[in-house]
């Protein structure tokens, strides 16, 4: 682990207890809540006071450590541990991310259990097994970030999507990552971030966290891609996804497909950076990518103020898809994946 | 003229006052304000009670013979008439098509006081000089509509961006003529609206007023464009523009551009509708416009809520240029203008 890391954390480990950045405030404030029980957390993941699917799953994960570190005997421990288990998984009813990481720390303490280690031992190690989870995050990340800053050269302008930030991980986030790699060393990078409407992440997250790190940052609205491109700021675009089908097919938030087209016209490679727990090699493509639609309300009144007519009918796709034929190179943990895709994701993992 | 224009009209003279659609109310509230003195007019047009340069120089005109009809003798009468169009030319001091009114109403004033009128006539006569001002406009608007109306097909979808509206003209606008026209005649057309951000003229202004016309419109965000075009559901697209060069680059709303790369890479055609006037020979290219750029609290701050981080470096744009080779045509009101441009709008002023 480094202990350099230029941006701002969301989860953080302090000894006793977990200090969860509130990501509701932001940008507005930067507060952390000091969360002692497993109730805390719980109430936390579900007001979203923490958002994304690692973030999520390490804060639950040390719930289940808040949870039961009052158990006076090993039984009663590991029947708590499950309890909190089951009752976190509760929060956030379709986060995969949040049952995974549940599982890995009932799965440990039965381990644990068998292995007959005293009980503060026990307590201990579990412990350390919501560190491992946020670590082993954080390495992935850190590890995406560095084979993506090898795309990238100092001075380069790189345009981002929505948020797939440090906020939303351990540390460094996936599309994120080489921003923060280059700001610790020193690499100059010009990043440009999309505002990402209707709920505009790109503004209040990316913009925000890389602006914390001291990264060089510029907001522009959605429809302003293109007109940087055509004035030759942009040498990269790089985003996050939701989701990498078998063909390299990728989901990502509402727009990603508008910016790899325009991307594509403009000559600029299109990078897409995730961790490989996000390539699902058992959907054959995009086609196959359920795409949530959302209130017309986020649209039309998304700020408190009312920006549309009464009644008007709306359109508001949560993701869309971004052909392979787009994607010039798919950035994993284990190093850059290009076309052919069907063959190449399919090699990362035997 | 016609009877059954099925839009809002932003600008009615009701004989002897003008009534004013209050557009700073939309699209909350239609309210129109009876405007029965020139400072009336002045200080609509100061406070953007009424918007768009034709629907500003009409209202002008209007006000010219608002200020000018007490007056007790023909001498007076004109002394008074000037005095108003110098006092309308100080409420938008930037608007070209203003002073155009304004300064043909003082022409017409005068050719009139040559021609020894009576004094009741010659009020009556400038009168009706600010409602042909008024009716050219809509016939153009018309016949652009007409023109642009050949291009679709009956259960057509077509996509606009930002807002080249009835409401910022006499009747009908320039790129939504043809929607008029359609909804007139019952021919169904679906509209998608891009809602266009910062200023969101498309969502305010645009769904509000097709809708209001009976139109099947439906709003998306600006980053949805390509989806929708990926989907198979539009057919073309169609804007106004601020400004077409001889070479027929054109410059439009930021996010134009990015709409034209979109609809050119699914082989959608991209039209752009204006009135000859907007036709301008005496600049060579796109490269030749000025973009002026606008303050970041247009973005940071646009829906009353701060939305993105203080400090935050922004790029807001408030136009962009679209190159010639990206418009699959250009239509005014003499008709449908192809490539190439250089020739081809040149021979429109012949």
């Amino acid at each position: 682990m480094t202990t350099d890391y230029v941006g701002l954390q969301s989860v953080i480990w302090s000894g006793d207890k977990l200090d969860l950045l509130d990501q509701r405030l932001l940008p507005e404030e930067i507060v952390y809540l000091p969360l002692t029980t497993s109730e805390d957390v719980w109430e936390a993941i579900r007001h979203l006071k923490v958002r994304g699917a690692p973030a999520i799953g390490i804060s639950a994960a040390y719930g289940v450590f808040l949870g039961s570190r009052d158990a006076s005997n090993t039984g009663e421990w590991l029947e708590q541990v499950r309890k909190e288990a089951e009752y976190l998984a509760t929060s956030r009813p379709t986060a995969v991310n949040l049952f995974w990481a549940l599982d890995r720390m009932k799965a440990r303490a039965a381990a644990i259990v068998e292995s007959e280690l005293p009980l503060e031992a026990a307590k201990q190690a579990l412990l350390d097994e919501a560190i491992a989870i946020q670590s082993e995050d954080e390495e992935t990340n850190r590890s995406i970030g560095e084979h993506a800053l090898t795309l990238f050269e100092a001075g380069n302008g790189v345009l981002t999507h929505c948020n797939a930030g440090g906020l939303a991980t351990a540390k460094y986030g996936t599309a994120l990552a080489p921003f923060y790699l280059a700001q610790e060393r020193g690499i100059p990078l010009r990043v440009f971030a999309d505002e990402t409407r209707p709920v505009l992440q790109g503004a209040r997250l990316t913009a925000f966290e890389l602006q914390q790190a001291g990264v060089d940052v510029t907001l522009i609205c959605d429809n302003m891609a293109g007109m940087v491109m055509s004035k030759g700021w942009i040498d990269a675009v790089i985003v996050g996804t939701d989701r990498v089908a078998a063909n390299g097919d990728v989901a990502n938030k509402i727009g990603t497909y508008s910016v790899a087209v325009l991307a594509k016209a403009h000559g600029i490679p299109f990078y897409v950076a995730c961790p490989m727990s996000t390539i699902d090699l058992n959907t054959p493509t995009g086609a196959e990518i359920p795409i949530e639609e959302r209130s017309a309300e986020e649209i039309t009144e998304g700020f408190g103020k009312r920006t549309a007519p009464k009644g008007i009918k709306v359109f508001n796709p949560a993701f869309d898809v971004t052909p392979n034929d787009l994607v010039t190179a798919i950035i994993t943990e284990k190093g850059i994946i290009k076309a052919p895709y069907d063959v190449n994701l399919k090699n990362l993992f035997v």
